[in-house]
């Protein structure tokens, strides 16, 4: 089926969200042009809006509609003087949600990955070992996923924090708290007993 | 977590997709916000051109750049003096895409459900019935789906057309060409067997 050249141009463009190939976005162009009109303006206008404004924070390169986010322009938070580096935006979406962490954050966009191309500056090490050289800091808590280079990423980050004599930790892992043990998988389970703590 | 200004924003306008709550809201934005951001321009740019420019179709109602529709507009299909009512502009497509139909289109965008509130002017049955009125057509095949809202108006575009004393016919209904007997739902099987045709 030949669609009008707006709507297979909508209908094209609509793939480039993440998990839609083209029945989905058949489906999402015509809910569009079904419902109100202004709706799917107004969707227009924010995402135009969010592309343009949305830019990386230059202290910890988060998403931040401001040349600095609200976290690194906290004093509060700079006091505490923990940083936690994470890969990607969302974990500190995700962090934020439980209202434990008060210190600030330097998120990498990625992890170092030679198969790709990644490098240590693609993901702002560089930038990274500069604040921890300005002294500001006494722990660093290194929280990327554990992947072989996410695994490897993590290396690196501690080698640099060390290198300043910081206290580098990354979160425990183990059984998720609520979990019952007869639905592990082997690797969490084995991981968890090797590294089981005193009662 | 409170985002950003601009993307909780984002997140709350790409809710307007169908089947999209906010945690496939959040992960869209991010994605989007990840990748060149000439692609959420793009995308957005396609939007609103969308929104703005596709309008219904003088003739049949069918989405459409212009103000009648390529199929309405073509002299061969409208020789064909046949008619075929659906539902929804998505069933245009998918009957377009067997290419075994040669006649014009007529989209209700919806169908008569009085618990709704939509009636028979709502779904073009009056600018329908001016189109049977002015005698162009031998044939008008209802391709409705069969819920109980779409029998109802099945029968009453069934009524306006009979009374022009035009032939009125509707897409067999049974097994799926290719489906497997001990697969199909017990409807669809007493359907089929009491519509049985002579072999």
């Amino acid at each position: 089926m030949q669609f009008s050249p707006l709507l297979e141009d909508l209908i094209c463009k609509l793939q480039f969200l993440p998990g839609v190939g083209r029945k989905t976005a058949q489906r999402m162009a015509f809910s569009l042009l079904g419902q109100e009109r202004s709706r799917g303006l107004d969707l227009a206008a924010s995402m135009s809006a969010a592309m343009t404004g949305i830019q990386r924070c230059s202290c910890c390169r988060n998403y931040s509609d401001e040349p600095v986010c609200p976290i690194c322009a906290s004093a509060k938070r700079q006091d505490e003087k923990t940083l936690c580096v994470v890969e990607n935006p969302s974990d500190v979406a995700i962090i934020e949600k439980t209202g434990l962490f008060q210190g600030v954050y330097f998120v990498l966009h990625g992890r170092i990955s030679p198969l790709e191309g990644i490098g240590a500056e693609d993901i702002g090490l560089d930038q990274l070992e500069r604040m921890l050289a300005a002294g500001s800091f006494k722990e660093v808590i290194v929280a990327l996923n554990s992947s072989v280079e996410g695994n490897m990423t993590s290396f690196m980050i501690a080698k640099i924090a060390g290198n300043y004599g910081l206290n580098v930790t990354t979160p425990s892992r183990g059984i998720p708290v609520g979990s019952e043990l007869d639905t592990m998988d082997e690797g969490t389970l084995s991981y968890s007993f090797t590294n089981r703590k005193n009662l």
